[in-house]
């Protein structure tokens, strides 16, 4: 490509909406544009890059035994409600309605419309197992889109689903895909990891989550060096933390503690170590209330204690909440003596209470009285008060050892989520009754898996990861171009020769190769090649020509090479 | 591929609301699916055939200077109000509400979303001409989506915008993108003609239609064998008929025509030709009356009419506007004697009239007389009533004489539009401000072309081209597949091996081969090959393996050759 008659607008600054580093690169080197919020237009080096990406994933989905096909955007109301998640999905759903006023939506996902068309087509046992994929527009009307087309609202994913006669045939295909993943981002030149998105029930994980390291990442990863465990800090594992010390059992005492209510003040003013707390919350979990403990250094992970609850719809206690289930303020409930409360059927109830594992330890602890300006001291677990089950409910510490092999060798590090892989079982076969027969010609739900790949975000990600002062720093699998060849003497006809040879020889052979052929000050031109990051650059000039060479750069260093001119492209297509 | 792992959902039977010869052979042959009315899930095999023809759309956008880009769906209402067409689109615009109230639309076509990516990024007569183009989805909410995904809502277009300095250099690059079109429907391997698709002002046509032939087109081309001229017959131009008689003029005279009304009727009471009729139809167009007068065995065009009146809002009188105009019924009115009107204003203004070229020969004609059961005989253009202008009103017959070179050789034949190139002007660079400086810092708008292509309709506009009583007919170009090699005796060793190595072969040589490796009666599975229409089949059976063949057929022929098992490789690859 001739960059004369190119169009890449580069910029010297961001706009000032651009958020993070990829947002302000992309739009400062010209592949990217904002149209509205979250909603991009993708220049012409911008789309080379994503048509990258993009290939890689047709490539080893292809190779993992999918097949391609591509459904519709636009979607029916039916088929949502089928499953359910029209009510649920909430306001991520773009909802259309058309001239007739029939009410569809714009896919976020597309389990509904891929099960229904499986639903139709696959009758036996003989036509499974069953993978397609398709490559295409999603949107989710993101309430606050944001970091250019990481968060946009807007995207091009890979969405697979596959479908089998039982669970472990999905497990084998589970690995398989897991695979293809490994494949696809290695083949993309990225450092990344695969991390446990859930824990598993029985049988260990079913969701793992791609991530590609970056420090500017907004997910936090735990990773343990010595037995390769690795996890989203949202859903990693913690342990019992702490041995039950052999204190004697103490009174339970009351204290007042006026104005002091958050765990920090109650403990300075009690002269006790904040460890020894019993950290309480209450949440509204379906309409019921439900208080969850975790030792006073910890913090409750949100994601566990819906996880406990089955995932009911569920919020924190407004204060006024605090105030008829529990009679004080926050800062003041605790576990003992907690009122019943009052269902809205009239009857009295035992507020439900879940401890964290690391609470179990704690000998004469110290929490809220549930009356004002007053906290108790000397709780016992068990004696006190009963909590209906001990489990794991907290946010990870980096000074927790790994949650697998116990070993103090877990690290938090930065990652952005690129893909995720999903048992999903029989939730949307079962609903939508994509079911199949047996050799005994016996109907049983289908078995199926979901796989994404957010596939713009991939671009982002790389960008994120691979960047300094300058620019982007590509890898040069999915780099727009390879090679960017820079005439530095237009008006010199064997400058201008070499340098045009140089870019037809590559063309020739397939290199993906940009040809600098612009007017314009060399600085201006150099500082364009290296924001937008093309891995090689090969210089030609009147000085360089006249000593027979080129000049030759990597972006990732700063050693110059002189090349040999008569070299220069058998050296490129070598390194190729 | 091997089809006993493919999803190849084929039926005997098209649904029933599959209304024409592709819809359904795409769904026999399990190309696509219908999700809701007009939208579509493409399976497996349609898609492979819809990416062939993606691709060779994509390679000769790019040989042509285009550059791709991706431009979103959804698009702002902003940018749709600043050139007006948000108002006036109509309900073919799927309009969209997002979580915060703010208006979007689904793009039916793109001109505001590249035209504002281009007025912020191009400044300079230096950075032009460029033109971009997307390859991407569409969605248009017909009013009645008909003819499976040829007139879905949903569907996937090519949209190219070129920008220029000038008229010239747009038209210049008009006539790179209409070879370039050639190219494309050349390289598919269909029968199709560029027509002209709206007569020129000045300096001849600037918009053509690509016209796939296929005599279940929906629209009918003009098309001289002589000089070459094509044009859809709603824009195909007439030229005056008739020459004028040597009659002597008549005194007009009043007949009565008791419940005649029609041409046909009225002609025959009268004993005279249809030919010497002027046949009247008012319209009401900008909400003034306008009566168009074409010869009685003629047919009125409404869009010439529209394109005469200058596009104005436009529909045909109603009975009561024929009472209030002209004082009588349809079937009555006349251009003779016709009485002013009252404007909304309180104005009294002469009724225009607009009469086609073939009017203008005629003496002594009959039309209306503007009174109940009456007509005039003996009306004399010029001396009984002034046409405000004489021009080409009327639909051509296959009896006319070509346009242009006045040869009794023009046709009509069928033909489907799959592509549409065309010279917007300065339409939408004025409204939306995209102006360049030119030379010497004086801004101008630039001028712009468009140019479309249906990619999905592509595929079946060739399968309405190319079909027989068994199924699909492909051109090898855009085929799915081009050979399918078909194993008859899977449980034959010698016979399955024969057939497995052919198979990797032409994998290993990159040909797109699928491998009919499925059990089942052969009678079943050759119908499926004939109904998805792969170009060549090659049969591995017991009983070509003992003579040491297999059978080579070609789709479109009744031919069957053996070919030696050992060459059979190396002929397949000789002929692709």
């Amino acid at each position: 490509m001739r960059l004369s008659t190119y169009l890449l607008p580069t910029l010297r600054q961001a706009p000032s909406d651009a958020d993070n580093i990829s947002a302000q690169l992309m739009q400062r080197a010209g592949m990217i544009r904002k149209v509205a919020s979250g909603i991009y237009d993708w220049l012409p080096l911008g789309l080379r890059a994503l048509r990258r990406v993009e290939r890689i994933v047709r490539e080893e989905m292809d190779r993992a035994g999918a097949h391609e096909v591509s459904l519709p955007v636009i979607q029916p109301k039916e088929l949502w409600m089928e499953t359910g998640r029209w009510p649920v999905y909430g306001k991520e759903l773009l909802r259309i309605k058309d001239r007739k006023n029939a009410e569809f939506c714009f896919a976020p996902t597309a389990e509904e419309v891929v099960t229904d068309l499986v639903r139709r087509e696959v009758r036996s046992y003989r036509q499974l197992p069953l993978c397609l994929y398709q490559i295409g527009l999603k949107f989710r009307d993101e309430i606050r889109p944001r970091f250019g087309i990481m968060r946009a609202r807007e995207f091009l994913m890979k969405d697979a689903y596959s479908f089998h006669v039982n669970d472990e045939d999905a497990s084998k295909y589970y690995d398989v895909m897991k695979r293809a993943y490994t494949n696809i981002f290695k083949r993309c030149g990225l450092k990344f990891s695969a991390v446990e998105a859930q824990a598993g029930a029985i049988g260990g994980s079913f969701s793992h989550e791609f991530m590609v390291h970056a420090e500017t990442g907004e997910e936090t990863i735990v990773a343990c060096s010595g037995c390769g465990y690795a996890a989203n800090i949202e859903r990693a594992e913690t342990t019992a933390n702490g041995d039950k010390s052999d204190f004697a059992p103490e009174e339970m005492e009351e204290v007042a503690t006026p104005g002091k209510s958050s765990v920090e003040d109650v403990a300075k003013f009690l002269k006790m170590n904040k460890k020894r707390f019993l950290k309480t919350q209450l949440y509204m979990a379906g309409g019921k209330p439900v208080m969850a403990l975790v030792r006073g250094d910890h913090e409750l992970n949100e994601a566990k204690l819906s996880g406990a609850l089955g995932g009911v719809e569920m919020h924190r206690a407004t204060e006024a909440e605090y105030e008829t289930i529990a009679g004080c303020a926050v800062g003041y409930a605790g576990p003992v003596n907690l009122p019943r409360f009052k269902t809205p059927e009239g009857k009295m109830e035992e507020v439900r209470i879940l401890a964290d594992l690391s609470t179990e330890a704690l000998v004469n602890a110290a929490s809220g009285a549930n009356k004002k300006d007053t906290h108790l001291k000397g709780i016992n677990m068990g004696r006190d008060f009963t909590a209906e089950s001990v489990l794991d409910l907290r946010m990870t510490l980096e000074s927790d050892p790994c949650p697998r092999c116990h070993e103090k060798k877990a690290r938090f590090t930065k990652g952005i989520e690129v893909g995720h892989v999903f048992k999903l079982g029989t939730k949307y076969s079962e609903s939508l009754k994509a079911e199949y027969l047996d050799v005994d010609q016996k109907a049983h739900p289908m078995v199926m898996g979901c796989y994404g790949i957010g596939v713009s975000r991939v671009v982002a990600a790389a960008i994120e990861q691979g960047h300094d002062d300058w620019g982007i720093i590509w890898p040069k699998e999915i780099a727009p171009f390879v090679v960017a060849i820079m005439c530095l003497d237009n008006d010199e006809a064997e400058v201008k020769k070499a340098a045009d040879e140089l870019y037809e020889q590559c063309l020739e052979a397939g290199i993906d190769a940009v040809y600098d052929d612009r007017e314009g000050r060399p600085g201006v031109r150099f500082k364009d090649i290296d924001l937008i990051g093309i891995p090689f650059r090969v210089v030609v000039s009147k000085k360089t020509v006249a000593d027979g060479n080129v000049e030759f750069k990597r972006r990732d260093s700063k050693d110059l090479e002189m090349w040999p001119l008569a070299e220069a492209f058998s050296r490129l297509r070598t390194m190729l």
